[in-house]
């Protein structure tokens, strides 16, 4: 047996929500005058039917049909058992995946960008604006928008959209509109090229242009979209975890010890992991494990505090575990993992100490991603590769401990438009990058004169 | 209901020999001698156990379980209803497809791939030779042999070495050696890289060298391999079309109408096809079409006749659909519909009108390819794409009879790697290339010269 299916009529038919779960409430967004900000507030920028979403904490939330119908392209996805893996580390470990990476866009990304693409619609949207670094994301929302028939608008770090064109033309040929940011399109973009003409972006004013263009259309037609961090996004995600535990309850696998995914915003992670947290909080023993870089420490090193979504501060303030919002990572392969934050329901459960975070160095990554390639075939993302160290990590560990472990993890998507950072790795010319402590602390200052996240029942933040 | 899955126990445990019902017998290939060969003469190239299923008359031939438990890693393949494009077209047929994207390297390539590795090490082959031109061959074996524990040396047409590296760095990321063609590691390499330094090389060198790196290994454990045209190759890709005649029993599809692939060497379209042209041969109605190129008409265009399979005239005479084997094609995006010839068994079949080939224009295929990436949502292969543009044909066709068709086809692989296509197709930069007249006839005097194939049994060839 190598890979377990479920066929159209076992999907499941509700996202789970662990905000209804969680020990401590989840701390509530702030406004920029440091109080919690209403739904209200949010509603230029989101729908109100993904706004209810995000402050909901309802613990099942129902499925619309119409999303399951485009889900079926590829979903639900397999649940692989990875054999030859484990016979090559020789542990006693039985080591499970889901595939993300069988979706049009080759990864999870498309589990919330249909849904969030639906409820626009539903809301009578016409057109969705987000950012996109190296277009994981932004070609998700674009296959989701051409499926919907809503116009999509995608503002690229410029960088990534001069050298890195594939994800581009994945957009082009699902119908979006990709623009490289900063573009002449927005006021922040304008700004920006006129200060710096020949600046390469960032994500943070990408971020910064998608908003203004979805609030400053007066017809009030148009949205923005975030592929990550938020509750709702997470939320989506959720189906992942509850399609691994129905395809393990059919080998009978009662039991799961690990459950593994990296994390950079903290969906895939989240859509894994969540369904077996909240085991975890009724009492099941579970390590649960989120795997980031150690160039990109969010988790790891960055503190659980009150801080931006992005690098100009426009966004509410958000209680996560952050480098804080000025950081600028190093210019890793996985570009899905560079962000300075951290969604507020995976931080939450770290500080509570349901979930266990790690961080992995670039070259072991690259090490397993190619361990991975060589004995279980498929070709990971660099993100997923991540989880795969970590991984190799624990089945390593059950071998030492003679344990017959049962590990899950998330590979959330192929490496097939990655494969520039295999030859770069081939060929000696990838290093390792440790966020230097100077670097950390001078980045964490920004958090200073921002308000402090309440401590929690346990009195842990 | 969007796809029908079979369980892993579901799968076919035998591939179809169609050369068992063929109702004239299949020409015997010709040495240079004008004689048939012998299988001892096939011996220094590939492996005596696929030179015995090159020659088999067997109907059904057993698939090793060694080679099944690889397979699983992506089959049986998903069959998919194209639903949404039905809706796009109006149309009242009901659109099939197996989606043979879902393997590892992308394609259906690794059908044949695994099964080769796998007889190679069983015959105590250590290393596999072999040739690719755009890459998707190459990428294939490597795979296999990776997973096989082989060694595996591709040798890559220059131009496309240099051009589209990203199949390239899945051969390395599998651990097979990429060289490009002409390489100075042969006699054929050499005397062309003496000649024309600077030459950006061709399958029919590739070949050359592929097949002089295996015969020269005096160690006697290196084989070559080939991706289509042979009988055994073809055999192994039946799998395809097996699952897809299980699928459809199970949704009680009972009677299929038009079945469909894209024709390059033959081997994805005999896959799904054969197990279907033998039920034609039994009296069933069944429109079979095979798609392929304006450009490169080798079916609709090129008549029956024994041709070389390279440019060198190294390989044996096959009987075969042909457009002289010097027959340069012009430099289309579908660089897997780029042969001057076309698989004896598939030739034959067309000979005896059992299958009907028809050739599209590249701009019309790219258009029904971008169609199909906006209902269906996978981005196809530019070889995928010829076949997508028949089943619209077919689509319409059905409409304006008012017909509910069954329509069947093979979606050959995505394009993920093929995405500067699409750049060039919206940017305005490609154009059809019909062949002309004049240099179809001049290409086919190669032929005036070899074995003409004796007449069948209905004397139609």
């Amino acid at each position: 047996m190598i890979k377990v299916l479920l066929s159209e009529d076992e999907i499941p038919r509700q996202w789970y929500n662990l905000a209804a779960d969680l020990p401590s409430p989840l701390q509530p967004p702030l406004g920029p005058d440091g109080k919690p900000i209403s739904p209200d507030m949010l509603a230029p920028v989101f729908p109100m039917n993904l706004i209810e979403q995000e402050v909901s904490r309802e613990r099942w939330i129902d499925i619309p049909p119409e999303i399951l119908e485009i889900l079926y392209l590829w979903r639900p996805s397999p649940l692989y058992r990875a054999t030859r893996l484990e016979k090559a580390l020789g542990t006693p470990a039985r080591i499970y995946y889901k595939n993300e990476g069988v979706s049009p866009a080759g990864s999870h990304k498309p589990n919330t960008a249909v849904a969030q693409a639906w409820y626009n619609k539903q809301f009578g949207i016409k057109r969705i604006t987000t950012e996109t670094g190296a277009g994981q994301w932004g070609s998700a929302l674009a296959f989701a928008c051409c499926l919907l028939d809503l116009e999509c608008k995608v503002f690229m770090v410029r960088i990534s959209y001069d050298q890195k064109p594939f994800r581009k033309m994945m957009m082009q040929t699902w119908g979006a509109n990709c623009v490289p940011s900063p573009s002449p399109e927005t006021r922040a973009g304008r700004d920006m090229l006129a200060k710096s003409p020949d600046t390469p972006g960032s994500l943070g004013i990408a971020i910064s242009e998608a908003i203004e263009a979805a609030v400053s259309d007066t017809s009030g037609q148009t949205r923005y979209s975030l592929g990550s961090v938020l509750n709702h996004v997470l939320l989506h995600q959720t189906i992942i975890g509850l399609e691994a535990k129905k395809q393990l309850g059919k080998i009978n696998e009662k039991k799961v010890d690990v459950v593994i995914g990296c994390a950079g915003g903290g969906s895939n992670f989240a859509g894994l992991a969540f369904p077996f947290v909240v085991d975890k909080i009724n009492g099941a023993q579970i390590k649960v494990v989120a795997a980031e870089p150690t160039s990109c420490p969010t988790m790891t090193r960055g503190p659980f505090a009150y801080d931006f979504g992005d690098v100009a501060a426009t966004t509410p303030l958000l209680p996560m575990h952050t480098l804080g919002h000025n950081f600028i990572p190093a210019p890793i392969h996985a570009g899905g993992l560079r962000y300075h934050g951290l969604a507020p329901l995976v931080s939450q459960s770290i500080v509570e100490g349901l979930v266990s975070p790690q961080a992995f160095d670039q070259l072991d990554c690259y090490a397993a991603a190619v361990l991975w390639a060589r004995t279980e075939g498929f070709i990971p993302a660099p993100e997923t590769s991540h989880a795969i160290a970590a991984v190799i990590e624990q089945a390593k560990q059950a071998k030492e401990e003679g344990k017959e472990k049962v590990i899950l993890f998330n590979w959330s998507g192929h490496g097939l438009m990655d494969l520039l950072g295999y030859e770069k790795y081939f060929s000696g010319q990838l290093t390792n990058y440790v966020l230097p402590e100077g670097e950390l602390q001078e980045n964490l200052r920004v958090l200073q004169n921002l308000p402090k996240a309440p401590a929690n029942k346990t009195g842990k933040w």
